[in-house]
């Protein structure tokens, strides 16, 4: 069928590794004769049907390995979530192009935008291999044990958790931060590998698997105080109450929205402020601060989980030598076991993952609904890299 | 004058080094026969006035240098700001127990405390030396070329920014940053160190140094967005109007007041979401996102300078030895030169640095008040660190 060109995208919110995946499909790529042209579509979808491609065939390797190294999207992300026509647009530009080998790294609606694809393909029997490549920091997919993004963006809000707690332990007082996350709580829930000895914050943690009680927060947030002298906490930005309306937009009138009807939730700290308003005129309490986390937890430079960096790697090989022994699907991530830590890769069907959200199961969350379960720390704690940093403490003997 | 006891205690905001330049005073101390015991008071100047001590003389060595590595301030910190009633409280603690060097680590409040007790042991000629080691993320302590603190607090700051530059590339619109200074922007202007190609953000600057105008604001974010097709813009907490009102006291009609009658500015995310707001409403750009980086910027588990951290020990050793020497006074930095980077320890006057704020000189800021200078640049850069990250772009050529 003369040469066969390959096409890369990147979609959805940027990683600290995403671009780890990138290079792991450039250098496979490179390993296959039948693989002619190595394209990258700027912007994601938009860059596809607008034609705006980049050549990565020839690209020095040392190069992509410092690019692997950069947080972001180094070929541009995009928002776009495909419908029909979109896709048949983005199909007809593939069959132009002789591209042979579709990957898309990207979150769930990637995955869609792919299946939607291959049917296209297959309608009119063009031999088209579309394979999605996983990557968000919300662990979100289903399937996947976890997902290429999460360890380095966990990395990130354990590190900060472990710094703040030190902080609020010597200048005491209610701490309260918002982490990423709008329906799965597994990058909230991370915070308690800040925990070393007993103490430690975060005091509370808050996921949006559960009911977010105003009145139960506030007595949580007492019971706490009152123990440590302080308190830690940590709250998902999708917490809602029992309607399952956000709590951020129970608060701000102005609240902005999305194409999709979604509260926007990330780029404000408005959620932070709320709860800080309602500590302290239901406590008492006069030293309450809150911070939100924003940005920086997907993209902060030289905060990567080096498990994580080999992981996103791994998928974007697997996922050429997928396409090149005719797969359609996804590469899904399976922990073989937790102590040591191993896992294997598998290629998924596009609809085990397309569209679909995982949540946080049963055992990860504690009954009391405001902790996490040992079971999520043996779970999580392999994944944000082999050398996580530790806190030392002053042990010095009291003068009388 | 029988044995001789030395008194250590950190004040004011913890740092990520804080605690190098309180290893540094415990390990010198030990190489001074004349030194019997080492105290460390608990929670500041709270801890001296309560006889709250621990006794440090003995921890072993690896233990200390494990805590050095640690952020924020191991024997815990005060926000208290002693009065001359309180400061006679101090000295006769240290009478009581014989301690003949007291070395307080903080900003120009903990220098100027220094300062009255000093005052107070001169008058009934207790042999007291009272030595200031100097610490703040804010680099706002006169005479110093810069603060141990500043160094990490701005890496922090740039690394931030510099993934943050890369998100936004992939996914273009404008982004404001609130980076904590209330009088000195110097933390704010680090951030220019994310910029390494042209087009990379921060576009826009604005320091506590100048007058905020709206107006002018609003203007200078669409001329950034038409050139770049997005904007970034690092502002610090402490920007306020020609009258010298915070931007933040004039949206919070619930703002909080300290006891110095300062409106609180950190752990609050109110100025980003009012510029955001004021972006919107004035520019027609719907994108426009915001972060307060808050708490991480002085405390972030992983992210401090190697410079910094040499230089924070090293006021501490130096400020014992000065001690030991007879002298009362502040331990200071001096810059030699900046290429390489060189820079000399100083004895100065507690009253050339007490109580006293230093801001950024003018050659530092940009004529047009929204920018830094080149000279600014080679100021910060060498205290960031000798291992700053870089990002790598992609440079593929387009295919036709």
């Amino acid at each position: 069928m003369g040469e066969e060109n390959l096409l890369v995208a990147q979609g959805g919110g940027p990683t600290a590794v995403i671009n780890q995946s990138l290079v792991g499909v450039i250098l496979e790529a490179r390993n296959h004769p039948s693989i002619d042209r190595i394209y990258g579509a700027l912007h994601g979808v938009d860059g596809i049907v607008g034609e705006d491609f980049v050549d990565l065939t020839d690209i020095p390797a040392d190069e992509l390995e410092a690019i692997a190294l950069t947080p972001a999207a180094a070929l541009g992300s995009t928002r776009s979530k495909p419908d029909a026509d979109f896709c048949e647009r983005i199909f007809e530009v593939c069959q132009k192009r002789n591209i042979r080998h579709f990957l898309y790294i990207g979150g769930n609606d990637s995955s869609d935008t792919l299946r939607i694809v291959n049917e296209a393909s297959e309608r009119v029997d063009y031999d088209l291999r579309c394979i999605h490549v996983p990557k968000t920091i919300d662990n979100d997919l289903m399937v996947n044990d976890h997902t290429p993004g999460f360890g380095s963006a966990a990395r990130f809000v354990a590190s900060a958790f472990a710094g703040v707690n030190l902080d609020n332990a010597a200048l005491p007082g209610v701490y309260i931060a918002v982490v990423m996350g709008r329906h799965a709580g597994f990058l909230t829930a991370a915070s308690a590998l800040a925990r070393e000895v007993e103490g430690d914050g975060p005091h509370l943690i808050y996921v949006p698997e559960r009911t977010f009680d105003t009145d139960q927060f506030i007595a949580d947030v007492k019971t706490a105080h009152a123990k440590y002298g302080r308190c830690m906490v940590a709250v998902s930005e999708g917490i809602h109450d029992a309607s399952g309306t956000p709590m951020l937009a129970q608060l701000a009138a102005n609240a902005e929205y999305d194409a999709h009807g979604n509260v926007q939730l990330s780029g404000s700290g408005a959620l932070a402020d709320l709860l800080v308003k309602v500590v302290k005129e239901n406590t008492g309490i006069t030293r309450v601060r809150a911070d939100t986390f924003g940005y920086l937890q997907r993209s902060f430079l030289g905060c990567a989980s080096n498990v994580d960096q080999c992981e996103a790697r791994g998928v974007g090989i697997k996922a050429v030598q997928a396409a090149v022994e005719g797969h359609d699907g996804t590469i899904t991530i399976h922990r073989l076991s937790s102590v040591p830590y191993t896992h294997e890769l598998r290629v998924s069907p596009l609809e085990s993952v397309a569209g679909l959200t995982r949540v946080m199961p049963d055992e990860f969350i504690a009954p009391t609904n405001n902790d996490v379960t040992d079971a999520f720390l043996t779970y999580v704690r392999p994944l944000v890299g082999t050398d996580f940093p530790t806190a030392t403490r002053l042990n010095a003997p009291k003068v009388d």
